[in-house]
């Protein structure tokens, strides 16, 4: 709050449990309706929602709760809800920031029953020779990661949400993990998907590849509960890194280093960390004066005589071709900083409070320069926006993809619009998370002085104005929030025609009653 | 022939055009029924087209031909379709093996329309910024090469039926490239599409990722041609090739070399070009003695410092592990072999006979080693088939992908299998074409002396054993021939049970009165 130089010192402090007030439960079931666990499951963790838990404002929280244990649990429960006319909301981490688990449905149904698959975390078979995990859907990323770790295995896929969210959320919404390039989607880890649909038992064969008619999963990849449950899913997992080379470039500014981003996606080199960070986002994170622009540049591979350093040196020569300056090889000796060949993944973040500095170990490895200071400030966010809103502090971010001819233009339309939409005195900062031969994956984070008592107002001002531009600026609603029950209006702007007419009607053949997570995706 | 030691020498005639009976066309259509255009759209290329084309067997021929040049008239021949309940087969290069574009419908038809899109072949427009082209379905590979090249672009794609195949019926189809690892499919290359749906005009925006929802443009990839008409698409392209590098390995065995290529799948280098040929296929192509196996090893970019050679170095040394022993750089002075810098695309075979060697040029640059010895016998195969088909040889090929955990017993099981289906002294041989981390895409070549008079039957023998042994091992009844008419009993039983409800759903809504490809991947 401070760095800002806005938001209050006066840290409002959540509403007591026991002064919640919740509706009834609109229907008997054989589930939990405890106020505690039907709170839990009330919100994800947008901004909006961190306000109204804040505040202790819970007008829609779910009836029931069920934990099933099993596929057969899940499918009782789909019947279950059917025959009551209640509606699902598949529940895994919580950590939705569009509104996916908010527990507002049309009126025709008499109830809402949260489906939480946090009892399902297994890792129920490895196979080291295809490199292959069968996991269970309600895994979250450090539960998976550690069973996976006994087989000397890692999945290796980091998003922000990482220590909370679970497989099944991850697939259900197309989350993005760390890698800049190739796999930034969860999409391409999925081997093969087991789910439960009203309709029957989806099981998809486990195969690298094939060109058998549509391709299944990707149905249900990005179907956001609305198809079926994901139960569990066979993974491609990986062995851990064994070979990294990583370095900071600087740049005099965004669009140069974007330029030189440009140049990095199309050469082939596929580099697994390439975040362009702006200068106001580098200031803000610790890393920068807030001029110019700032490279996280690294390379991975599970085979350890992988030649991160040709690739490296071929990247940083691309970088200073377009002006950019490699930082040294910071706290390291000279040589070694490049090839480090530790393990390290990120340790869970058991009880440490919020704000305070990301925990050793992470997604990219040690060292203490720019580049690790990048990924420290990237494991904290999540924590750090829950406290910055307690000072008053209007936070939030929005992602989007688009492609390069485009960027210019519209990265420049985005910002100003968005600016134009906060009081001052605003911050709207951006990085590149992701990157493609084709195009960018901007992320914007937007910090403002809320005004207390308004916030919601202002934050729908600021996301309506941010959304237009994006769509008008021929960009995606997300790259990998998904689209949840916020991003409706753009969603259906944005696809196909003729392909909203097909998922609604593979909707109608897979969940006849329309009881999954009815308002999201479908009309 | 003689190589194969079966086969006769009595080659047989192609039967002449003027002794073909078609059965008259069964609608007035605004569009051609002349015989030839009937006739030249009546089959595909598959070993049982070929058979009946040869002996001039045209039981099936499409009632009508049109040949629209654009969207409006694409349109206009799906109405006209719909309202004289006449079927619609998008048709593009003709290079189905799986009975894809056979005019073979339900008989609640009154008659079939081919829908040939070789007129749509421009390109349309290029972002050389974003590395993009919007190409018209119906151009074929080397008329939209030769386009693209006029800016210094290449959409690098080149399947073995690459002079005749089109963009729309690539993408219908998810058909494999040449690429080994990494972009394998065309899927992957596919930006946006526009297609003509009866129930309305497709079109995606273009984007480099997305995760709004379910990927919109996977429904239509791998559709063939049932969902709607591909009209034209954003493709991603790149830069020609600057950097190079390959060579071949021999290994003692096939089992041993699989072994390697397994490692080589998980190292994360991805090399462009990794096929493992068996003994059996490298004595066939010239390039062995029948024994062992040989793997064509290769990297290149479109970046003139990308570091091909410390990746091709590391790539040797994980082979040499496991027993392979890399060829001397032949024809070339060592030191520039491997590093080759020269471009090189595919030229037209034009006029040149069935079974001459492969055109000067091709998808994996020059030198006269086994290397080149490959490219050579890649990319005459199709046109030797032919002539083999006249000289009383039962020829065909058939793929698939599995996990590596399975594919030494699948592998046993599939080749043992297929063998016993066959008449002696027949000949099954297996090249791995494309390979994943999870496991690899076996390539399955059959020769046998044919019974003349009863080539279909025995076709038909080998095709159903070889296909149960596929399914029965885990694998795929294809990675990238579709399904077609010819897949469609393992197809239903591979798929997920709620997928096909969901396909069949969107099918209806997208497709109300079922004209479009009647009979493939809905049944």
């Amino acid at each position: 709050v401070q760095r800002l130089g806005f938001g209050s010192a006066d840290v409002e402090q959540p509403a007591p449990l026991q002064a919640v007030r919740l509706p009834p439960p609109r229907v008997e079931s054989p589930y939990s309706s405890s106020v505690a666990d039907r709170i839990r499951h009330a919100y994800g963790r947008s901004y909006p929602d961190t306000i109204r838990a804040l505040r202790g404002h819970f007008e829609h929280p779910p009836d029931a709760v069920a934990f099933p244990a099993s596929e057969v649990e899940i499918e009782a429960a789909l019947e279950w809800a059917a025959s009551a006319n209640v509606a699902v909301i598949p529940y895994g981490g919580g950590t939705s920031v569009v509104g996916g688990v908010e527990p507002i449905v049309p009126d025709r149904f008499d109830g809402v029953l949260s489906l939480d698959l946090s009892r399902m975390k297994r890792v129920l078979e490895v196979d080291e020779v295809s490199r292959s995990a069968l996991i269970e859907a309600g895994a979250n990323g450090p539960e998976l990661e550690r069973q996976l770790a006994t087989r000397g295995l890692t999945m290796r896929f980091y998003p922000q949400s990482f220590e909370l969210a679970s497989l099944g959320g991850m697939i259900a919404t197309r989350a993005g993990g760390h890698f800049a390039t190739l796999q930034t989607h969860i999409d391409e880890l999925v081997q093969a998907i087991r789910a439960i649909a009203p309709a029957g038992e989806w099981e998809s064969r486990r195969l690298p590849g094939s060109g058998a008619g549509p391709a299944p999963d990707r149905l249900l990849i990005g179907s956001e509960g609305t198809l079926g449950v994901i139960a569990s899913a066979w993974m491609r997992v990986r062995a851990r890194p064994a070979s990294r080379a990583s370095r900071a470039v600087a740049f005099d500014s965004f669009a140069v280093g974007a330029e030189a981003v440009r140049v990095l996606s199309q050469s082939g080199l596929n580099p697994s960390n390439c975040r362009l960070v702006d200068g106001l986002e580098a200031e803000m994170t610790g890393l920068g004066d807030g001029g110019g622009a700032l490279l996280v540049l690294g390379f991975e591979s599970g085979d350890d005589g992988y030649p991160v350093q040709a690739l490296l040196t071929r990247a940083l020569a691309i970088c200073a071709a377009h002006g950019g300056r490699a930082e040294p090889p910071a706290g390291t000796p000279a040589g070694t900083a490049d090839a480090s060949r530790s393990g390290g993944e990120p340790s869970r973040r058991d009880g440490s409070p919020a704000g305070s500095p990301a925990p050793g170990g992470d997604p990219n490895g040690g060292g203490h320069d720019a580049v690790s200071g990048w990924r420290a400030a990237f494991l904290a966010m999540p924590y750090l926006r829950d406290a910055l809103v307690q000072c008053g502090v209007l936070c939030d971010t929005f992602e989007t993809a688009v492609t390069w001819e485009r960027f210019p233009a519209f990265h420049e339309s985005v910002l100003t619009a968005t600016r134009e939409s906060l009081p001052q005195p605003r911050r709207v900062s951006c990085r590149l998370t992701h990157v493609y031969a084709d195009g960018p994956a901007p992320y914007y984070t937007v910090l403002a002085p809320a005004r207390r008592g308004h916030e919601l107002e202002q934050w729908q001002a600021m996301k309506v104005t941010a959304s237009d531009a994006i769509l008008a600026g021929g960009g995606t609603i997300t790259h990998h929030h998904a689209v949840g029950r916020d991003h409706m209006p753009w969603y259906e702007r944005q696809r196909p025609q003729p392909f909203a007419l097909a998922l609604s009607a593979a909707k109608s053949a897979l969940d006849p009653a329309g009881i999954l997570n009815p308002g999201v995706l479908i009309g």
